[in-house]
């Protein structure tokens, strides 16, 4: 199978889209604005033995590749529209591109996302997507914007997908079914879109939660030129996780453990009952799990009346450390 | 250095462009497109040892990762505006950092060109780099607008970066001072953007020669459903590789070689004197070297009073061949 035929048989199915002008085929795609809407830019690359393990199913790795850059989308309250997709393969094995294909098509059908573009190339597994939404002129949900006495929110639970890979990496032990249901987290997260959207005109300041939930934040705090507090008994979690680790490791994976993918915002305190509202709507849940302060760094303690400050060893995932 | 403070340092210089509502730094960068403009995406990824070999200096790196991608909205006549520039490196060694990005900024500078977002991660020097561009709506350089009785052009000299290639490869010699010239293409592309616009109303079809003149070609042939006749002894060529190569093998890197980077573009007879001036006007020299006809296949002969066809053994590059 060439590069071409390669392109024709798996990437030329279009979805029905009226502002694709020109999809994939020529030197570059073409795609007609929308007039009032800005549009959203956002690209991730994922490496073998970084992102992913070399054993991980071309399912699941077609899910991840393509989750992870909707999430960005998420984060900042955009519909996600169009992606291109640069895959470095090792070779066209007729299945295993059968399979990721199935699994990339379907997700961004889920979403209503066309890939308009991309390129492939011979690699040992390395994948880029590039993700273009849509925002309503001057909205969107940016890290600069988080107010002091905002509330600090965040959608599903946390830390199940630092627990799988922990498990994974013989850190921790987990039951097979307590690793099965954080594993799925960690395989296929399921990118807050809804949620997004939902709160564009509630929430302040968002982002997702790729890098640890305490390293997150703390790019708001630095970009909003602010302060938090944390109250970590109030982070969502596994129930069983609470069990199965000890407490030590439970913080670490929940506060600084990454690859969750959920939504962390804020917003102001007299938003609570509309952010309920637009929690149910979009079928996501909240937990309000902090405030912002004036004191310029983040705190993290265990309960709202709790004052003994817990220290992060690891304030969470950078690639560079 | 964290990737924080990489990103940081090296990235967050942008360039004064109204149309960015949020730069690099947030979850996904955010644009204003212009009304009255569509917008073109690209994508390319280059790895090690497949795009570039492991010693290339970072700043020919640099330039190249660019270049092939600047290249994609120039052959659609298209305004290269912004990229996401997604790098794999092996380690952040400082020097070799400042030596990339002085490059990359100053090609990005040079073309007017802003980075708005991306990912950094550790790999083994794996680049992907997507480009958005802007085109007055409506207007674009298909591959599938070529008409039966259009002229074919092509932009500067064809073949100069195959021939560095092979040599390197020990599959030619070439004096040092022609290797010397033919490694300059093979290493510092420099993209046709001025061309691509000023031909936007004048030709049909255009493409630029990545996977070798004959190949590319063919892509517009398919496309457009239309046949070619080339006459080799008009493809555009450095003299001095005439007399290094045999006759064989210039005509193999000429016609199938690639890396080439130049435009392929087809016009009406009646464009010749407007496509002179805009060859001017972009100072960008282009010569006449086929016709497109009705036969629904490419056909290379040695000039325009030849009929022996030319048969080509390859007809250029194919990731997966």
């Amino acid at each position: 199978m060439t590069e071409f035929d390669f392109i024709q048989k798996y990437l030329k199915n279009q979805q029905q889209d009226h502002q694709i002008v020109l999809g994939i085929g020529d030197d570059a795609a073409i795609v007609r604005p929308r007039s009032g809407f800005d549009l959203c830019f956002s690209s991730d690359m994922l490496l073998k033995n970084r992102h992913f393990f070399e054993n991980i199913t071309p399912e699941n790795l077609a899910w991840k590749v393509l989750a992870v850059n909707i999430s960005d989308m998420a984060a900042m309250g955009a519909e996600p529209k169009w992606v291109l997709l640069s895959a470095g393969l090792p070779e066209l094995a007729e299945d295993w591109l059968h399979r990721f294909c199935n699994s990339f098509f379907g997700l961004l059908q889920r979403f209503g996302i066309s890939l308009i573009g991309g390129d492939t190339t011979r690699g040992d597994l390395v994948f880029n997507v590039t993700i273009i939404g849509e925002l309503p002129q001057g909205k969107a949900l940016r890290r600069d914007a988080a107010k002091v006495g905002d509330d600090i929110w965040v959608s599903g639970k946390i830390g199940l997908a630092a627990s799988a890979l922990n498990c994974l990496l013989k850190q921790c032990d987990l039951s097979p079914e307590v690793f099965q249901q954080c594993e799925t987290e960690l395989l296929r997260p399921m990118p807050r879109v809804a949620l997004g959207q939902a709160i564009l005109d509630l929430a302040h300041a968002a982002q997702d939660i790729s890098d640890g939930l305490a390293q997150d934040i703390g790019h708001i705090l630095t970009a909003s030129n602010v302060g938090a507090e944390i109250w970590a008994e109030q982070v969502p979690t596994l129930p069983e996780l609470k069990e199965s680790l000890s407490h030590e490791q439970w913080l670490k994976y929940t506060l600084a453990g990454g690859d969750d993918y959920e939504l962390v915002f804020t917003a102001p305190e007299n938003c609570r009952e509309a952010l309920q509202a637009a929690s149910q709507q979009s079928d996501t849940p909240i937990t309000r799990i902090g405030k912002i302060t004036d004191s310029g760094r983040l705190k993290v303690v265990n309960s709202v009346s709790d004052d003994v400050e817990i220290t992060l060893t690891s304030l969470g995932f950078d690639h560079f450390v």
